[in-house]
């Protein structure tokens, strides 16, 4: 079976664990964190990051998570999620990667250093100035997600693709760490909520990172 | 016929110039300063960044090199360059990524931000502790492509591909800015040489940065 070496709140990870809930495919989990820097880790992906799908048995290593989800795209029948025409497979890569790059940097990244690294690695408190402008930048990606809900069915088109499980998956990451104001983004709240009460979500809501303890409303299905 | 937006020393755009070439796709350059911030460069892309793939007269544009690329791969028979089984293709993708994300982190990144946007941007000096940083990553990023071209034909497996390409792109911006030490690293010189020789690498070793000229054996063909 498929082994992922991650952590609770590693984006990347949840974006495939997201892929892997939708088309079904089986994983046990290994928890990984990377600012410890285990040989095995270094020794699975150069690049010293999760997430990692390793397969023991037939000694394959994975990295890199958009690699491994086209990999588990064209592997997997059920369930595609970079599909359609090439244009419209080259509008669900772009919106992934402006998740994973531009959203990432602008928010996930800082939230995570602020709010995560700073209570459980480094001890030290948050930088109030730092949570302002991620603030600000989060509203921004905000204001283009409603735009996106307003005028498409899903985030890159008719169906559901990794545009949205990407999307989902740093904004889950945020809300745990209790950075996310939804005030006048109720178009992205909604389809959010939509995106949160997936089966494919459930084992990320359930989920805890030691010593961070998510905001009540993390898990709530309601609105 | 297809616009790219693009300037000289971006990285990205050179991945996206080199795949166009060895596909033999036909485009014309557009000069683009992401820093300028031009109302139209956001427009075609909402991430503000290079390279921009414009179609003007079918009103397509696409953004972010790598879904470009995987556009091409799937829309272009000639010379493909993500192929081989789903492994290897995932090894490809790992690598481009890899090279995209912490080799651009690295060492492209700041030798762009040290040596060309002080320069002709920011009119600053060039930080010595920041390139004496970039230079130590860069030794241990060659160490890891000496490994590769050691160990295989070409940097993801038995035929060229986009992690060739990628890798070549990269390497390419830090040789215009003067950055790379060769010293002890024979065997990623002598893949490089080879990744110069093609005709795809002629139109980028030919292009100059106002203001900022390369050094001489930047565009020679010699050892």
């Amino acid at each position: 079976m498929w082994q992922l070496h991650q952590f609770p709140l590693c984006p990347f990870s949840r974006k495939l664990r997201l892929l892997m809930g939708e088309k079904n495919v089986a994983y046990e989990l290994v928890r990984e964190y990377p600012w410890e820097g285990r040989d095995e880790l270094w020794h699975l992906n150069p690049a010293g990051r999760t997430p990692v799908l390793h397969d023991p048995a037939r000694q394959v290593a994975l990295s890199d998570s958009q690699a491994i989800c086209e990999f588990l795209e064209e592997t997997v029948d059920r369930t595609p999620l970079i599909s359609g025409s090439a244009l419209q497979r080259a509008e669900i890569r772009r919106l992934v990667s402006l998740f994973d790059e531009n959203f990432y940097h602008d928010v996930t990244e800082p939230a995570l250093h602020e709010k995560m690294k700073k209570r459980i690695v480094l001890r030290q408190s948050p930088d109030g100035q730092v949570l302002r402008q991620l603030g600000r930048m989060l509203h921004g990606h905000l204001d283009y997600i409603d735009w996106l809900v307003d005028t498409r069915q899903w985030l890159a088109g008719p169906t559901l693709s990794l545009a949205d499980l990407t999307c989902a998956a740093h904004l889950s990451v945020v809300d745990y760490l209790g950075a996310i104001d939804w005030k006048g983004h109720e178009q992205a709240q909604g389809w959010y909520m939509v995106m949160k009460s997936r089966p494919s979500f459930r084992p990320l809501l359930s989920e805890k990172m030691d010593g961070l303890p998510p905001p009540r409303e993390y898990a709530s299905l309601d609105l």
